[in-house]
């Protein structure tokens, strides 16, 4: 029987290489999706667009945080874009628990479908600031699947990776990434200024190739 | 400055003697509802009245799990009443990680408030057969909110107690009762055959009183 995953999924550069990366590992992928009034809502569409293009099961889920107030979900609290994330530094995007409760859903979900693992596209170099982006972190996580009993493993394969990185494994495994949404403001064209977008040109500068995208 | 905390509140015997816990220990008390689509929906609206009633803030959040299929929440599996809660058998009214949802949903208000401790009334004796009800899974859970840094305690009072004493805990701290709703059922008054009511009625049977509630 083929192993079964439950991909924590945003349509964006780094989920959706992590995506192909379980597919080409043979895994049943099922896309967990969350609306949770990000100010880009247009990557939830757009990461059901991806999953329906190649056949797979998604489930979005609706998430409200009445307390948060970081600058990816509160209209009050601008979009940094005066500096790239730097080390050690906690950045307004950062929504408290965040991924802690996309896990929390994903293990839910994947117990309920029996899958074999979850995979997420954590990265611990380019977002070395936010807490919930670390080894420590996966660690801890995966001793709760393992309390839990469920034998779910928690996959994060470009957690050490830089932005190049990851887009080069991805061209191998011919992501399309001219579909793939990354801007965090929620215009209709990625912004250019956003710390998410200038990650990304940073990336597909290094690894010499124009973004797809942007075409 | 007071110390702050997040209580998991359901408005149940056990979360309102935990509540009731936390008060006795000088904690300014923010109490977490949620409402996940329970069939015993009432519990949520009276959560929300008794915090009311001692003057707290409480946060009701809503859960939508498409994929849940428990005795809990889905209209067409019926709550079991014909034996109470045994061990190494996971009942139909777990909700597949139900409560590490729940706590990351804490662990995200207690970061956004900046609360010190999360408070919950999970119990290793009466649902010793709920894998998240276990002393391994709350470790895991401290592992996690250590991972993110928050110097956040996750405080389980009654994790080893029967349901007797944690009446008697409660009466010491004059808990309130008749307060409290503990059925499982979506019923007017508590069908005293589900699961929650046996142990609840069993439990003031042990100590020797009448539940305030029915009378």
């Amino acid at each position: 029987m083929k192993k079964k995953a439950v991909i924590l999924f945003s349509g964006g550069l780094d989920s959706t290489t992590v995506l192909y990366y379980a597919m080409s590992k043979k895994y049943d992928c099922h896309c967990l999706i969350f609306d949770y009034g990000q100010k880009h809502k247009k990557e939830v569409k757009n990461a059901a667009k991806i999953a329906k293009s190649l056949g797979l099961v998604s489930q979005t889920v609706r998430i409200k945080l009445p307390w948060d107030k970081s600058a990816l979900t509160d209209k009050t609290v601008n979009i940094p874009n005066h500096k790239i994330i730097k080390k050690g530094f906690v950045p307004p995007t950062y929504v408290p628990g965040r991924n802690t409760i996309f896990l929390s859903y994903a293990i839910s979900y994947a117990e309920t479908i029996k899958a074999d693992a979850i995979f997420l596209g954590i990265n611990a170099v380019d977002f070395s600031s936010y807490p919930d982006c670390t080894g420590q972190y996966l660690h801890a996580m995966q001793s709760v699947t393992k309390a839990l009993k469920n034998k779910i493993t928690i996959h994060a394969p470009i957690e050490h990776f830089s932005k190049a990185q990851i887009i080069k494994m991805g061209m191998k495994l011919k992501v399309p990434y001219e579909k793939t949404w990354t801007c965090y403001s929620g215009t209709k064209k990625p912004c250019g200024i956003c710390d998410s977008c200038k990650l990304r040109a940073k990336g597909f500068e290094e690894v010499g190739r124009d973004d797809p995208a942007l075409q």
